[in-house]
């Protein structure tokens, strides 16, 4: 008896859900155009249904450029100084950033304005980093293993605050070879829940597995760090965008408890769609 | 060929020290009586001495009966509510307290009047300890290990001060527990290097030695901890206060590479004595 499961927690977080009914709704009201500054998410698919709705990606260098439109700050949020710029130009701002990530940026400036060093947990190229690294000042240092550590360059007061997705275990990692350093030390642990929750649903039920499949854009960290975890778990796992992508091959006799995992970012459809072709691949 | 060795760093830290040196300095100057609320150090023998100049050791019930005399406050530190009972009496206070346990003090009083419910790494009925909670507020906890933790009574805003004695090694422990447990934390490492290279240097000789002696009172927090470490590494290790007490019997033939340590509050005087001893028997 083959047993296909999705892990409960897969999928949309609440501030990427937010993020994209923000999208399709100023979409719907059809006055004027709609830009996101950046894709909304880190998932091509769901960028291209917002695409078909009439919400088009721009850059930073394309601002000057739009008359009167909407531009949506999507999840991640963006640093306070191109927020300024865009308050230059005669634009509508409409603000997705996830409410968890104000928080992270609401703290980095706080901390800053105390005269800490700040060091941020995080993907020094992640555009959530670089929003909340904007708040953090200019001593700020962007961390994201201890290897990276230069403790020639800390100060003696640190502020740590952390990207949402990061796992808690490289939070506390760096944070205990920072403790020996220095004298001190105000954390906000700022990691989601939501992040946690389905690292640790995921990591749980890969335990009992044979095949996990993680579902998810190949530019999504949090999608990209579940599919390290469970390979780290010594299981069989692939990581794939679209029910497309998936491979007869894979599914051996002996495969008989498959799992299904999803980033923070992906869609029910595209998971549904993945339990789908399984379902057909195993009849 | 026999070798002993006296580690480095065994012995008075600056702050026992000072404490010391005011005390025989007050008794000197012999215009006043002299007192030490509660023995000034955990030396039973330093006691002594101190005793033989005309210092006396009182408890909190016989302040009442002093008239013009000095009150020498120890270098663990007294609660700020017994430091104002004494000021209502004609006493001349004099202040031993150690800079670093002081500044323990200040952080545990600026934390908790930012709001946060601080939380005392330490052994809850060392002296320090108590002197250090009483600026820590009503909601302040004393945790010795991670076991004691209830998580149940943490409030989402936690400080950290740490007696000053303590192992970095259960600074952390404890911190990584509560990391998860709660949002903000605001940690003052005040862990006295005094103790750590005491410790670290300890531990560095102890991997390479036959027989290890620490020398120290038996109501010394510091130097019971010295044993512990000295024991987890496997060696053989005996607790001392006085050369009086080494035994003939620990010195098999086999016995060839032996170092002495001492805990904060051990005299040079008794260390030197012990390291006599065991040359005497040695030759």
């Amino acid at each position: 008896m083959k047993k296909i499961i999705v892990v409960k927690s897969a999928g949309f977080c609440f501030g990427v859900r937010r993020a994209i009914e923000m999208a399709f709704a100023a979409a719907q009201e059809n006055t004027k155009s709609v830009y996101t500054l950046g894709p909304i998410i880190h998932n091509p698919q769901t960028v291209q249904k917002l695409y078909e709705a009439g919400v088009k990606v721009i850059t930073q260098e394309d601002i000057p450029n739009i008359t009167n439109g909407i531009v949506i700050i999507r999840s991640h949020g963006i640093p306070p100084q191109l927020e300024k710029q865009l308050y230059k130009y005669n634009i509508t701002i409409l603000d997705a950033t996830c409410p968890f990530v104000k928080k992270a940026q609401n703290y980095a400036q706080e901390l800053n304005k105390e005269g800490y060093q700040i060091i941020l947990i995080g993907e020094p190229n992640h555009p959530e980093v670089k929003s909340i690294l904007g708040y953090a000042g200019e001593k700020a240092i962007v961390v994201h293993s201890k290897v990276d550590l230069d403790y020639t360059k800390l100060q003696n007061r640190i502020g740590i605050v952390v990207q949402t997705t990061q796992s808690f275990q490289n939070f506390i990692e760096i944070i205990n070879n920072i403790l020996g350093y220095i004298h001190e030390l105000k954390i906000y642990n700022t990691i989601c829940n939501a992040t946690a929750t389905r690292q640790d649903e995921t990591l749980e039920v890969a335990k009992k597995v044979d095949l996990m499949i993680v579902v998810g854009g190949y530019n999504s960290a949090n999608t990209t760090r579940l599919t390290e975890l469970c390979r780290k778990q010594g299981n069989a796992t692939y990581h794939i965008e679209t029910a497309d992508e998936i491979k007869l091959e894979w599914f051996d006799d002996d495969i008989n408890i498959i799992r299904i995992t999803a980033g923070a970012s992906t869609p029910e459809w595209i998971i549904n769609n993945v339990k789908k072709r399984i379902e057909e691949i195993l009849l």
